[in-house]
């Protein structure tokens, strides 16, 4: 028995999201047809982050088991021949029998990208949150660093998971002009935190909520607080650490 | 009668190109049933350039006649509410009534982007073409010049047009590291000219053709000398002139 791991992109647009359903395209489901059809075995794949519908990968990471004597080199090109050119496998590793894609990673990080334009581009569509008012962001500078640390994230949650504890190592945000690219880097998330994380920083940006108004949601420790939430397509699941 | 002149950009990759044609999405049939809409009136939309399925325009310009008295400056924002967020108007200006979209044209120019990586990017699957072997950029720069000026285009071109004697007014490429591209400027275009000029350059980049060998193509005065052709994804319509 081998266990395999490997490093994928993918373009979120073209799928309902990373795990797999029935009737619909999930990176997960066109990933374990593929594996299969290479290795003759019934595969399943573990993915280290469950990304929503819309949401990108630039590094994936998945793992999956099999007695197939296949090289490992060739395991990346015989991928990428069958799979439709929305997901890319960059790399490919064997791994001890208990490394889990999901369970072993220590740390995860995303890109949020922010596209801030007199109008709107038909090509961002897909891959970046449109914004037409420029926030200030100094102000979002001033604030970011309230997110830093191990706190309880209920009130950046979408929906029940098991624990809300999280650990946020690092976020960031770089102004490459005319884009704003969040950085946020944790042991975990919770489902929609980035993005609930990235709309309350923009509203920063907008002067329409301070430090003393995102503390107090952070205390609530209660969903539903946040008016509304930054769109899936300008979120990037960035590196899985392990 | 007002003769209204819009600047609109677009995702190629949506439509069947610009030209309408039956039962299929393209710019100009798209963009005609907004107009139709909005002026309730029978729109005919004229576009400078009828860019091929799969190319985009960052500005492509039309013109259409109305005896609507909307406001010019409500145009783009009625149209973009109605249109797909693949197309987007940018400006709208009314001009004389003898201008004409494709006519008045005094020079158009094109850029074409070309991804060069280890392996694809699922993000740019429709917006470069992917090369795996990094060119020579020098030994493109050496030859690049063979194309200025006024020439018969013959073989260059992909299909019969209404002559085919055109002027390239500037031709360059900028590396802009994993990207080469292409900038290429002329009084018009035969159809595929700039997909297999840029081919040719990649080609000569590889070694594969010199200086000489471009000139006998093109005093050759011939279809079907050029192997393949850059695909249309990695082509925009950049600016028109008048």
């Amino acid at each position: 028995m081998r266990n395999i791991k490997l490093t994928i992109a993918y373009d979120g647009s073209s799928f309902f999201g990373f795990q797999i359903q029935p009737n619909v395209p999930t990176v997960q489901g066109i990933l374990e047809s593929a594996l299969t059809e290479i290795t003759k075995e019934n595969i399943e794949v573990i993915g280290a982050g469950r990304t929503d519908t819309g949401v990108h990968a630039i590094n994936q990471v998945i793992n999956f088991r099999t007695n197939s004597k296949i090289p490992l080199e060739k395991i990346p090109t015989a991928l990428n021949s069958l799979l439709p050119n929305s997901i890319i496998v960059k790399d490919a590793e064997e791994v001890s029998l208990d490394f889990h894609a999901r369970f072993s990673a220590r740390s995860r990080s995303y890109i949020y990208l922010v596209y801030n334009a007199p109008y709107p581009s038909p090509f961002l569509r897909n891959y970046a949150w449109y914004i037409r008012e420029k926030p200030d962001v100094g102000k979002i500078l001033d604030v970011i660093d309230v997110f830093k640390g191990e706190k309880d994230f209920t009130s950046f949650s979408k929906s029940d998971g098991e624990g809300t504890i999280r650990k946020i190592y690092d976020i960031a945000l770089f102004e490459r002009d005319p884009f704003i690219v969040f950085y946020i880097k944790a042991n975990g998330f919770l489902r929609g935190m980035v993005r609930l994380i990235v709309r309350v920083l923009i509203d920063a940006g907008y002067g329409l909520i301070d430090r003393n108004g995102i503390e107090s949601i952070i205390n609530a420790k209660r969903r539903g607080m946040i008016k509304g939430i930054a769109p899936p397509y300008g979120l990037y699941l960035y590196k899985i650490e392990y």
